[in-house]
């Protein structure tokens, strides 16, 4: 099954020279939706995770199934003011101006082995802060997984853990 | 297994008066969380959907993995902007504003059995908006159900379709 097939390009999107790449097809379709979440796992298992955590909002799509399939525990890394209680932040630029994710305290141990999940990677921005944080609170980043890398953009050399990807576009 | 166990009460979260019920500890607990699916699973397939479709953002954490245990595809209700191309939008008012809901048209047609999935229905604000898009594009929405259901708050009497929750508190 070529996942490809399952993802739309829509030009323009969210602005203009922005090429979108949409998975809501791939959701939709529960055997593509499968078979994702199932190349997601046979590559997350050589990482022995202890929990899988994914920022908000398409990393809860992926990561949450993946860490059901991989019969772990799922964190999510929130956007600011979203969790309660004890919390650990990280701000991180963006194109125009800067925004954050909060993870629960209590989640993430010294030595707790995650693994990330996110739909994208593009230049890498939000998924290497997450990495930083996590790596503050002496967790081990065993790895880092997306559906889609954009090669172009070169976020990939932004990640310090091992990184794979489903599939790839050059941008 | 006492799912309850696995759900924090943070009171006065996000503000004074709410005694916020924080699903992170289950999410975290690899059985409390597999558990959760597949009781939502045994609930769910009485009523047959085609399809789960969650609102973002905590409506994505149940719903994608109920959605691949059931075998089906799974729809993300999207804040505004957030999805390209066609979409269908619903608004909808908040204790104070409004927020808004759009999902993708290609995936909502005439006759599509659906089931909604979320963590919580409070006032069913969120819950009874989605129902009311979803059947004005013809879909048949066969079932909701949630996690937590905050009994005091009366949300189950704005929903239409059956519903069904795993844990209620008063408040």
């Amino acid at each position: 099954m070529e996942l490809k097939n399952f993802i739309r390009i829509q030009e323009d999107f969210p602005k203009k020279g922005i090429s979108f790449k949409d998975v809501s097809p791939l959701l939709a379709d529960a055997e593509a939706f499968k078979e994702a979440i199932r190349q997601m796992k046979e590559i997350g298992e050589q990482w022995k995770p202890d929990v899988v955590i994914g920022p908000e909002a398409r990393g809860f799509v992926f990561g949450a199934p993946l860490a059901q399939a991989m019969g772990v525990g799922f964190v999510m890394a929130r956007k600011t003011g979203k969790l309660p209680g004890d919390t650990n932040k990280v701000a991180y630029s963006l194109e125009y101006g800067s925004d954050a994710l909060e993870v629960p305290s209590f989640a993430i141990k010294k030595g707790t082995r995650v693994l990330i999940c996110d739909d994208l990677l593009a230049t890498g921005g939000t998924l290497s802060a997450l990495e930083k944080l996590l790596r503050s609170l002496g967790a081990e980043v065993v790895g880092i997984i997306t559906v889609i890398e954009l090669t172009d953009l070169g976020g990939r050399k932004n990640l310090t853990a091992p990184f794979e990807t489903l599939v790839t576009y050059p941008h």
